[in-house]
């Protein structure tokens, strides 16, 4: 018996932790710095706050959870009869586990809307379950990293997501393309292209563009019933990425006036901050657009920099601004704004550019060895004090030649060690090697 | 529709994240200065992983996973058909939900075993999941944090565990009194008593000692078939503290000898390195003895210490040393100790006792906020340059008369507020009002 983790899920040994670690500890310093206040939903929420949400594709990727105790008892006899697995499943089971950090959230800001300040800026870094087919880079179980603020429809917050971007993927050491657009200019593009009554159909093939090209996008716009013409005049506009060319094209749409005004705004007030970072208004970013009602960001890794040019990686971060975030609970109309952070892509990225920082690479600074028996319980008492210092430190459990605990050393790559014999003990003082260097 | 979490599981809002996050960080900065290092299992474990492992009503207890797809189609017709749960369950669910860390733990030490260096010490803080009856602090999902070491029988481990238990306890600013016991002091016992064949009995019954009284424990000890003379000295024996009285009065067993040796030697350790801790030798405890090989730690909280006299609390820590725990899984023979910190308990002390440090009331340092429009861009530059030299700030999204934001940092408690007009602007200066003095 060779024992596994479940298929599609991992362990993580200590040095990813210690990389995951530092990863999620500069998000969380972010977050705080930014304001944001942590909150944690439980691993299982009720099917009926799960179901619905995602889809129909979605809700077949939730895990559900089996009722406990007898469960057939209370099962539906028909459906098992039937061995009709889709109607049965709401008979045996009537909890899942988290799907993803929104509609956990969405349900906690309707649960303690009266604990609650508004706007109210949380985040949250909890892992997440689907059912997806398991490959290479995906996993049934992962973690996410949300922003979110809800209950203000300022623009300020906007911006100061943009700027949680750049600082984060700064303190990263990654240089990044943050790209922006809003669903106004969209809505405005496809209302002069004539098609404004094919919204979803229209952003849905230009959020192809990328995979596809233009043409078969063409192509698609016009399967979808959009004129020749249409599809044409629509495809030029799209290579336009003047944000005031765009102010002019949509002068006569009242989203895209709407969409080009805001986005001139929030990219006023990112100027204001800091002009070193790549902010782009993109009108072909075409993402979540069933759910995002304004502005729209996407992060990728600037590939024009020095050292990133071989980083192939789609966005490691995204988010927009949504209406009715607590809708589905019959909370009040609530609008909000949210990023989320591709953890596990920024992992890779850090992973493939080896920008991970020295403090990374092991836990422990020293290890204290005792070359024999009567020696060792003094080394132990050493390696307390230094760790009353502060300083992480360990002693080799048994006493004996050096080669054992160097072996560990080196294999573990604590950097330092300190081997104890009777004079060092009877002149109550360490002598250290450093392993790298041999001194 | 009411929304809600799961019977038995919770949310955790801003400020009990603040105070759990702090918690947990205590955690982590000792568990890090002494050696141990990080490790993550996933939630769900292949239910031939789990079952079996926490005896029967554990297996009980245990959350299921429904298999995905169409889960009826490879259902146990037979089962289904005679509606018998416990039977059909393995044809419905092969992953269930972490119950404990430890499983999980000599799961990962058998499969990475070639990636570790031993003796391997590691950390672990992750929520478990048991189907248990939700009743007033206990919880269908809680943290566990565990700290252990294997692959090694070195005593040192045993001294090394206690001193983490105590430097743990001080930073959160409890006292606590650490219990210590050996097996082999009870298998002594009962060999001495007559009852060497009864050990589980004996030491079950002795575990029983201070919910039920002496009295009644000698009369459960007859009734498992001990004579009243052997229960009366074991029962006479157990008022003893002394471990030099023990150590003499098991002088003629093998086990009490070797417990005895054990624990003094342990206790030696440990009073080298702090003589202000309580540690306290109690023949009387008794706990996890179908698990612990060796030593045995409690942690309660010391009411003796001003201040804490009136905590009602079990057991908030504790742990042993274990023979084989990778048995299970073909791994090799191997001990190991390890110590358990009760989170969710010592997070219910701290509460009672207004034990938290000033940092987790609030993760804001202060609130800038426009007065008009045309200064809003101002102030939320300003709180840009704020973040960027360290200081968690917030900018009130808009802009307008002091009331709302002054009640909004009263409710959210954030200590300062700096109002901003055009005088503020133009002087480049904020003036910074202190809620609590009002200065």
């Amino acid at each position: 018996m060779k024992p596994s983790t479940p298929k599609g899920t991992r362990d993580f040994t200590p040095s990813q932790m210690r990389k995951r670690d530092y990863l999620f500890g500069v998000l969380r310093e972010h977050f705080q710095k930014f304001g944001y206040a942590p909150i944690e939903t439980p691993a299982m929420e009720n099917l009926s706050t799960l179901t619905g949400k995602y889809g129909e594709e979605g809700d077949q990727l939730l895990f559900k959870v089996l009722n406990n105790g007898d469960f057939l008892a209370k099962a539906d006899a028909a459906a098992l009869e039937a061995r009709y697995s889709k109607t049965a499943v709401a008979s045996l089971s009537k909890r899942g586990l988290r799907y993803d950090l929104t509609v956990p959230f969405a349900r906690f800001v309707v649960q303690h809307q009266n604990e609650l300040s508004f706007p109210f800026k949380r985040y949250a870094i909890q892992p997440v379950w689907r059912a997806d087919r398991p490959q290479k880079g995906r996993y049934q179980e992962f973690y996410q990293c949300d922003a979110d603020v809800v209950g203000s429809d300022s623009l300020v917050y906007e911006a100061e997501l943009v700027r949680l971007f750049e600082r984060v993927y700064t303190a990263l050491g990654l240089r990044v393309v943050i790209r922006i657009n809003h669903r106004g200019i969209l809505a405005g593009l496809a209302e002069i292209a004539g098609a404004k009554d094919k919204f979803i159909e229209v952003v849905t093939a230009i959020d192809k563009l990328d995979k596809i090209g233009a043409e078969r996008v063409g192509e698609e716009l016009q399967s979808k019933g959009m004129s020749a013409a249409g599809a044409t005049q629509l495809l030029e506009m799209l290579t336009e990425s003047s944000l005031e060319k765009w102010t002019d094209s949509l002068a006569e749409t009242d989203e895209g006036k709407h969409g080009a005004a805001e986005l001139k705004k929030v990219l006023g007030l990112v100027a204001a901050m800091n002009p070193d970072q790549r902010v782009e208004f993109d009108p072909t970013l075409a993402r979540g657009l069933s759910y995002y009602t304004g502005c729209i960001f996407e992060v990728v890794v600037d590939t024009t920099v020095p050292g990133q040019e071989n980083i192939k990686m789609g966005s490691i971060g995204g988010g927009g601004r949504y209406a009715n975030l607590t809708e589905a609970f019959g909370g009040r109309d609530m609008s909000g704004v949210g990023i989320s952070f591709g953890a596990e892509r920024i992992y890779d990225v850090l992973e493939e550019m080896d920008a991970w920082p020295d403090t990374v690479r092991t836990g422990r600074k020293i290890l204290l060895a005792a070359m024999d028996e009567e020696n060792l319980a003094w080394a132990f008492a050493k390696t307390d004090e230094l760790r009353s210092a502060g300083i992480a430190a360990d002693c080799y459990p048994d006493a004996g030649k050096p080669k054992k605990p160097m072996k560990y050393a080196d294999k573990e790559q604590i950097p330092f060690v300190a081997l104890i014999g009777s004079r060092e003990r009877e002149a109550e003082q360490l002598s250290v090697k450093e392993l790298a260097t041999g001194e």
